[in-house]
């Protein structure tokens, strides 16, 4: 264990993503990385969408120890309505630490800000306020410049997708995101006190976003570690992080995450507080759980799960599921209410929570306690009354101007996973759906990723707007660094499709930028267009590792022989070689073909489905 | 190189399957694998479907030398409708040996069949034939014996799906094998000279399959890797395998392969065909074709794929495409009618094909010479043109009872998918479609096994009968064991979840079983139930390696202060210790709950989503 006056030494992954650079855009620098392709492909570098901060930022001096620069800091104070105050003192028990002994501790964070940010009073600092008072922020510009990635390169594309009803627009002006805001279809979160987040969106009509999972546990893993995998999930693109710590040392760990985070993040405030009561969910009262809140909302947590939804009449309902009742804080929740045989505190004290996020700008993200946790349990009576509980407390946070996600399940099989977004949002006035998966199967533990990356691309498409990632350690232990980037990386995939299916108008630029180098042999373009350019190249180099290699035109699958692509290459040479563009050659080729079939109809007496000629 | 006298030493993989043991059921000794579970949990033993013949069975003697047990040739021979012959003499360019030497080349197989069987003049021996006739074949029986597995224990199972017109019945009888075969809804692959196979079928009211990919390649691989694949492929669940061999040894290879395989076979025999010209496209006639397809024949392969709807007026529609014609033996067929501008000899000669399948009970596996390679080609011109083709040759095979899967694609977006199978079935009269992913986007190389998984998880459930799994290496290289055993697996879910979502009434048993092990903690059976016990295992001791953490009631990631598991068993224990059953526990909740909700209604003065006390 590391002396708690030691500096604490986090070492972090920085540098360049494989074959990018980090580029910044427009006025309010927003961070893209860049693709350049091959010179003699003639083709423009691609642009993707960039969660990883200045990390990947070769001219970017990262500090651990200081954490990131302060982005929105400026945006925040020209606003005018927010105070510094004295902040909460940090208590012993808030790293549970019962007395005032803090062995065992980590080192708090050296920066430590101890007058944090709130709104005035009367203020509410709400994006969705500011959106429904007709300001555009520079929070809601930020999103329209990142949004709006690569449609200039898509503009000659054809739309094509199914999109199940969402508005996607060809172009996202800053109007366009205000008015997303405003209407509760879309959020921003960003507590005042975390300005080092670059502003993201969450919502259908944006580009599907994946959140990881981090954090301690009782059992296993360090801040140092939980730093790092921070970063390392945002590298392979996770648009937030939740840090889901249990166990000891949750504030000084989320402190060491927060200010180094570009991301939003997001907690289950339930887990710490359960912590300040030795873990005994009874003990847990209004006030304890009230007072993390402001804990957490002072180290800037940008959103806030909380399951408000677990009241007391839908708890026996669970009793005869296969599985009962899964989610971590809808088990505390459950647990407190049949103690005490009262309505949960949470459902109680709901409108004074959504006081806490209008003064700090913390987004809701209403828990799914209820959620199955098995194939047997999905789409049950448990499941939906709490979903239409999310409804109404939706309604309740928007009245008061506070952005809302609602969190959704689980464990759903193909055949129910649309009711499950149908329901959100008819329940949830449109509000953003954020899913765990769902997994579409229970009989593959250690390929949950794949399971739920089924289930969360088709959810993507039906209008979830945030798929939070399974890793391949899912119900079977922690994750560690690798699972992470295989999580984020297939969540990533899962994301992408929906994008595809729905009809994003950029999503396909980068698809067939990458299938153009995959046809004409650049190897190196093909590594680096994709999402893991490391992988991609270290399983071409485990079949073929010569450098040349990667320039040959042949590939491991037919060796230099005989190859498809080569062939149809060929194709295209003939075509051209008939002194022909094309489109003429396949007019010839249409005019020839449509004789044939005449005369084969001719032949068969009209019946299409015999032979041409019978004789043969 | 081994010395071409030298005995090939091949060692494969044998022993049970983790956690679970070998079983025999029925007249027909039907292989399956049973699981039991913990004797405390007071639990049936889960049966499942078993690929992975007499490698998993302790009691088995293995001997590669000699091949399996022909458990079908007594059937073959009670039938009195074969003849054995003298089979055609190996040449050299069987084994790409285009002179007398046989140097750099692999042992034959020692167990040689010198005199295979073939259809006496005049006779059918497909199950197509023998169904249409009325016939329930041994072959047809064993289908409904191994398909009935688990229906059983799901009696009390109420069916719950989405089949989108798929006819899933209640129970398999072997009439409803035989009316399925008949009406060529589903085949059984079964080609006479492979009588190690142990029967299997392929068809949209069965239980979906799987098919891996091996062979050697130009580039790389040897013969006993390939053994050695096949029996690890069926060792994780691969229903069928295809040698896809190119370059050198293709003939000896295969003999090795079918010899010790108890699935089905199938090849491309255009790829042979081609090295025996040298690799040259255009120097392919009918004749060596032919020849290749009688070679294969009397080996035993059980279904051919075969473009023949690569027609000449289809090629140029490829010329815009952004790749082409990805399909080898598409691209091979394409570079020969372009080179002779003529009309594919596969499609000329499609009745001379059939008649060979119908003498040894081959199944056609229609090949999709024109499938799209990128999301940007999918549902295209060229790729229906070719679908609609091998429509009209399904009725010309039907036409002679012969059986007939169709392939299909590829890389095809979410929003696509469904044409693809609706297109498929109304084309080609419900034969059975067999999918090769497809793919959901292009933009993750080195993952392509989840970006396929996803879309042949979805078609599955609109309907595809089996689906051809991809690997993690493919685009990239040649798949090596680990390889095979993720796309396996993978590729084993995506079918489950679509056999779960299809309503088949069986398949739920395995999931529940492995819910209830879960939420038991009952560790070692959640492993057992695992479609990898293995890897399932080793995850888990990870995090937490103790023998005593297998047994324990906690899991890594809340550890053993808190669970939700367990919170979930003491609102179970708390209901049970109100003395009322559960049932009367949830009849007096939801009467409070009723009337909570009328007076809060009351208060509301209807309106259902403001705050049941205003003044709270």
């Amino acid at each position: 264990m590391a002396d708690i006056n030691s500096k604490l030494e986090i070492g972090v992954t920085t540098g360049p993503i494989r074959g990018s650079k980090k580029i910044h855009v427009g006025k309010n620098r927003v961070a893209m990385r860049e693709i350049s392709l091959e010179a003699s492909s003639g083709e423009l570098p691609v642009r993707v969408y960039d969660t990883s901060g200045p990390y990947t930022d070769p001219d970017a001096v990262i500090d651990i120890q200081a954490g990131l620069p302060q982005l929105r800091r400026p945006w925040q104070l020209a606003r005018g309505d927010v105070e510094e105050y004295d902040g909460r003192a940090v208590k012993p028990e808030d790293n549970g630490q019962l007395g005032p002994d803090r062995s065992g501790g980590v080192p708090a964070f050296p920066n430590v800000v101890r007058r944090p940010l709130r709104a005035r009073a009367g203020m509410n600092l709400s994006q969705m306020h500011y959106a429904r008072r007709g300001i555009i922020t520079p929070e809601m510009e930020y999103v329209a410049t990142r949004e709006n990635l690569g449609r200039e390169m898509a503009r000659d594309l054809v739309r094509d997708g199914q999109d199940w009803g969402a508005a996607i627009p060809d172009y996202v002006t800053p109007e366009f995101v205000r008015d997303e805001v405003a209407r509760g279809r879309a959020i921003i979160p960003s507590n005042v006190n975390h300005p080092e987040c670059e502003p993201m969106a969450i919502g259908r009509n944006f580009l599907v976003k994946i959140n990881a999972n981090i954090g301690n546990s009782a059992v296993a893993s360090d801040v140092a570690q939980e730093v790092e995998k921070m970063v390392w999930s945002i590298r392979w693109g996770a648009d937030t992080v939740m840090d889901l710590s249990t166990g000891r040392n949750i504030h000084d760990t989320r402190e060491w995450i927060i200010r180094n985070s570009p991301v939003p993040i997001g907690t289950v405030p339930i887990y710490q507080a359960l912590e300040k009561v030795g873990g005994v969910a009874e003990d847990l009262t209004w006030e304890i759980f009230r007072d993390t809140l402001i804990e957490q909302a002072e180290q800037g947590v940008d959103y806030f799960t909380i399951h408000a939804g677990v009241r007391l009449p839908y708890i026996p309902m669970t009793a005869r599921r296969v599985t009962g009742i899964v989610s971590r804080g809808g088990s505390i929740m459950a647990k407190w209410c049949l103690s005490h045989h009262k309505e949960s505190f949470l459902y109680e004290h709901f409108d004074e929570i959504t006081e806490i996020c209008k003064a700090y700008d913390i987004a809701y993200s209403l828990g799914d306690g209820l959620r199955p946790g098995s194939i047997a349990d999905a789409n049950d009576e448990a499941q939906f009354s709490e979903l239409y509980t999310l409804g109404e407390l939706t309604k309740r946070a928007w009245a008061q101007d506070v952005q809302v996600m609602i969190e959704g399940p689980g464990h759903v099989p193909m055949h129910k996973i649309k009711e499950n977004m149908d329901k959100q949002l008819a329940a949830c006035g449109e509000a953003p759906f954020y899913t765990l998966g769902p997994l579409v199967t229970d009989i593959a533990p250690g390929y949950d990723h794949i399971t739920s990356g089924i289930g969360a691309a088709m959810i993507g498409w039906y209008g979830t707007a945030m798929l939070c990632y399974v890793t391949p350690k899912e119900h079977l232990g922690l994750p560690d660094r690798d699972d992470v980037k295989v999580g984020v990386v297939t969540y990533k995939l899962a994301a992408h499709a929906a994008d595809l299916a729905k009809g994003h108008p950029a999503a396909k630029v980068r698809d067939d930028a990458l299938s153009r180098a995959r046809f004409e042999f650049r190897w190196r373009d093909q590594f680096n267009l994709s999402l893991d350019p490391d992988t991609a190249e270290q399983y071409h180099d485990q079949t073929l590792p010569a450098e040349g290699a990667k320039t040959a035109h042949f590939c491991s699958m037919c060796g230099p022989k005989f190859c498809s692509m080569k062939i149809t290459q060929e194709v295209r040479d003939f075509a051209a070689k008939q002194n022909q563009p094309s489109d003429a050659f396949i007019a010839a080729e249409e005019a020839e073909k449509g004789m044939e079939e005449m005369a084969g109809k001719y032949r068969q007496g009209g019946d299409l489905y015999m032979p041409a000629d019978p004789a043969e």
